[in-house]
């Protein structure tokens, strides 16, 4: 099997003209196969500020009543996806912007409503491994937005690192499926006040072992338990690293 | 060749619920190959309104600045033509939204400054014919948005009369192309107070007959113009019809 490359870069990154040069730069200089997935969520919440709009956040995700999707829609779907397009054409990579909804690529599910109803947020259910596949082998660069819908005409918010997993689990039978999230440090850390102690390879049994020790918590958490995730359904290697590493063999490696 | 129809939508029918969902609803009976092009003023109006930015009109073309170019970004690419392609993928129609900047598929350049300075608005260059026509035969159901780029990294406006218009030219060679300008009456009217005046079939000569006796004017002579010069490159037919009519053989056919 080929590999593809796929790379999940936060809205910080993607929302400051200098770090996003500097990512579509490296993201293009990268060999073969790949797709990225943006977030956007400080621009999000920026255009939601001016319209008057609140930002509800509760553990770190987004609220999504019908004014904020109608923000995200804009957002995602349209400014920060369309900039990061145009960038990479002038770059000669063949871009093409998606959300979920464009040829069904990702469907999902309304989040079902327990303790907290977070509104217009989809749950994956079902990626479109055969059409995303067709598009990466006729050389086409897919640039994902974290939007779905539930083929029932309605848009759905979803998380940009649950999007880069799904993607690469469902893609992980067609392609030895690398995926790369960037964020704002140089790999997983053994000591949070210490940017150059990254863990260069983290196994399950170490995370299990460091979660336990506290050394990993927060944020983290669900970040390398995607990783897990995606590994087990069969992607090849997860890689956790800076942005600005993108393409070099740097950050934290995750293993089974 | 086989049949592509062609659907030029306005802004007002695709943005209030009701008549977007009677526009869908129509264009997914059309039989065979098809491809949507939508405006989306008057929400970006709006949306300029309630973010306090000035829309400044000149002979019904919007002059773009950078904050309502980012507006355009996200109403046309974004908020609209998503959901349109939510509805149409509900509908079971496999949409994928466009904007000339994905797989470049509009390459345009900045209008140069004569009398007027339209700010980042687009001139059509390039259409690429070849890319569109691989994806329409894969079943694909292009819905583009009024925006191109000028693949040096800019997104421009585009008028989208204009979009279908050099479509329509762009496939001519691939597709018998037949390219439907939707508006708010049933075609072109002989007498602009009767609605049922509609003249069924315009010939060129016709049509410069009817300037000169004044009967056919302002926003009705750029449409037509466009009109000719897209049948002049090869299209095969060009209806004017109302959006409710899509799919029916009524409204106006210009001819050479």
């Amino acid at each position: 099997m080929e590999k593809l490359t796929i790379i999940k870069v936060g809205g910080k990154i993607v929302e400051e003209e200098q770090s996003l040069h500097q990512l579509l730069s490296g993201f293009s200089k990268i060999e073969g196969y790949k797709l990225l997935v943006h977030g956007g969520g400080r621009s999000a919440t920026k255009l939601a500020e001016r319209l008057g709009i609140e930002s509800h956040m509760v553990n770190g995700r987004r609220i999504t009543d019908k004014a904020t999707l109608e923000v995200v829609t804009m957002v995602y779907g349209g400014l920060v996806n369309k900039n990061i397009v145009a960038g990479l054409q002038a770059l000669g990579v063949n871009a093409l912007g998606l959300t979920g909804t464009d040829l069904n690529i990702i469907r999902s599910e309304k989040r079902p409503v327990k303790d907290i109803d977070y509104g217009f947020v989809g749950d994956v259910k079902e990626v479109n491994g055969e059409m995303l596949s067709n598009l990466i082998s006729l050389g086409i660069v897919p640039v994902l937005a974290p939007l779905t819908h539930d083929k029932q005409g309605n848009i759905l918010n979803t998380n940009a690192d649950t999007i880069a997993g799904e993607t690469a689990k469902g893609l992980a039978q067609k392609f030895d499926v690398e995926l790369v999230y960037c964020f704002e440090k140089k790999g997983v850390l053994m000591d949070e006040n210490d940017d150059d102690s990254v863990i260069p390879v983290l196994r399950k049994a170490d995370f299990e072992k460091l979660i336990a020790e506290k050394v990993i918590q927060g944020g983290m958490i669900p970040k390398l338990e995607n990783a897990f995730e995606a590994l087990d359904a069969g992607v090849k290697k997860v890689i956790i690293t800076e942005a600005s590493q993108i393409g070099k063999e740097t950050g934290t490696t995750v293993m089974i």
